[in-house]
């Protein structure tokens, strides 16, 4: 079934303690949607500058995702992030943000954007994820992601959204946050509470926790000696997430528990270049070999 | 097969954010012969002051743990530990330590515990490690933890016991600083390459890592809402692991594995209540359901 991605398209700049890259493609909705493309057919709705190139839109359509809803804003320049990984390579200084066309970013849906069966509203103001809403049709399996500054600016119009969406993604120190509660654990169920039916916590190179009101299961990230570019580590993991949920038109516990695998494994392929440098080199062949490895690993 | 450890015996004075315990029952021995306790018999040696109490003693011996082993030094005092955790319940500052007895310690075995096929050395001075590997007889498992202090301090004789070794335990922190490598799953086959068959690294909260020459697994710690006090979660995790190793007289790389998953839950038991009193209302039986809830986690 189709997924659709509403999110942002970036220039990254990409500084670690043994490289950098300047001006490659980045964004939640290009990791989302090049990672979830080996699973279904994607829709991709996100807003870009007069500066954005056209090889980036030809790249993203290699994967025969759908580009239509790339609203290219008149004398707007795209998003930019310029960030600074520390020598762990999980924790990172953002160094510079110019939110550009992001700023006044208004979504609209074509016809076929509305239908989309699966939705995913990458990291972004709850208010406009609202408005994403208030325009889809029919039935829909919505996952949302959200963070910190949007906790701290938009609290009310989150916790709307909160109840308006089949799933949570957010990362550790935001669900603590978001529910002033130090237990990971604790905060997972908490948020079950808040309107989601589940709640995935991303720790990063540790893993990530899922909750619903009744379950908890915990996965490790696939561990990799090849760490070159974490960033759009989150945003691999929900495409490859629900990429696979979007192939197999469910989401019952156990179909959701293999998606958190899938996604563990498409992003351990994400970190190992720059952008989407290492994406471009991997086949769903490969993605399956890998998770036949994880899967042995946490088999005893 | 019987199990010896050498290790600390301790009073732990023990801050969480929302309660304090004084001179509890501590120290690296206790906590891992409790949890091996549960897999085989343990012979326990470590030294005491005049001041360890019989109730302690006896408390051990409820779960037949030899303590013939049990060295106390005439007018010696018992090694004391106090410390604080931040809320997140993880991070942990030292807030006073007094070695006492231990910082003289000279382990003798007797016969038996010189028989015993599987060995641990719990954290302390590799000098002293090998001072116990010199008197052990015939065919051995053995494996050692170490810190930041030893690493610091005594690096030649730490990389001497290395060789010595099947296996060595230490959390990610430690293997950076034994390595010099900030990943973690470098840092682990490196460690491989100066002795032991294998390595764990422990992540705390976040799991564990395994590793050969040829294999690396990861297993994740088992969620809880309930951490009362972390104290004694590595050496509990190492007590499951070896004890249940020695019950299958066995160390191939599946028996390993389903040692790491043991040691795994024995710990997240450890830490839902102070010192070793979660330990004492729990059997077998709920280490094997609470195996079995992780098992299924962990299957997609």
């Amino acid at each position: 079934m189709s997924l659709l991605v509403v999110g942002s398209l970036a220039f990254d700049s990409v500084e670690t303690p043994t490289s950098r890259r300047d001006d490659v493609m980045g964004g939640s909705a290009s990791y989302f949607s090049y990672a979830a493309s080996y699973f279904t057919s994607v829709r991709l709705v996100a807003p870009v500058g007069e500066d954005w190139p056209d090889e980036f839109t030809k790249l993203l359509e290699t994967r025969r995702i759908d580009t239509s809803g790339l609203q290219v804003i008149s004398d707007g320049k795209t998003f930019r992030w310029t960030g600074r990984y520390q020598p762990n390579m999980n924790d990172r200084d953002t160094l510079d943000v110019q939110l550009n066309v992001l700023a006044g970013f208004d979504p609209v849906l074509s016809e076929e954007h509305r239908r989309c069966p699966f939705v995913f509203l990458a990291n972004g103001s709850p208010t406009i994820h609202m408005k994403v809403l208030d325009q889809i049709e029919g039935s829909h399996f919505v996952v949302a992601d959200t963070m910190d500054f949007y906790i701290n600016t938009e609290r009310e119009a989150l916790l709307e959204l909160l109840k308006r969406i089949n799933g949570l993604v957010l990362n550790d120190s935001e669900a603590k946050l978001l529910t002033g509660e130090e237990n990971i654990v604790k905060a997972g169920r908490e948020i079950c509470f808040m309107g989601p039916k589940f709640v995935v916590i991303k720790k990063g190179e540790h893993g990530a926790l899922f909750f619903t009101k009744n379950e908890i299961y915990v996965l490790p990230a696939y561990p990799t000696e090849t760490v070159v570019d974490p960033t759009g580590a989150g945003d691999s993991f929900a495409g490859g997430m629900m990429g696979y949920l979007a192939e197999q038109g469910d989401f019952d516990s156990a179909t959701l528990k293999k998606a958190l695998a899938y996604g563990t494994v498409v992003a351990s392929f994400n970190v190992e270049d720059f952008s989407l440098d290492r994406m471009q080199a991997i086949e769903r062949e490969d993605i399956e070999k890998r998770m036949e490895v994880y899967r042995h690993m946490l088999t005893f």
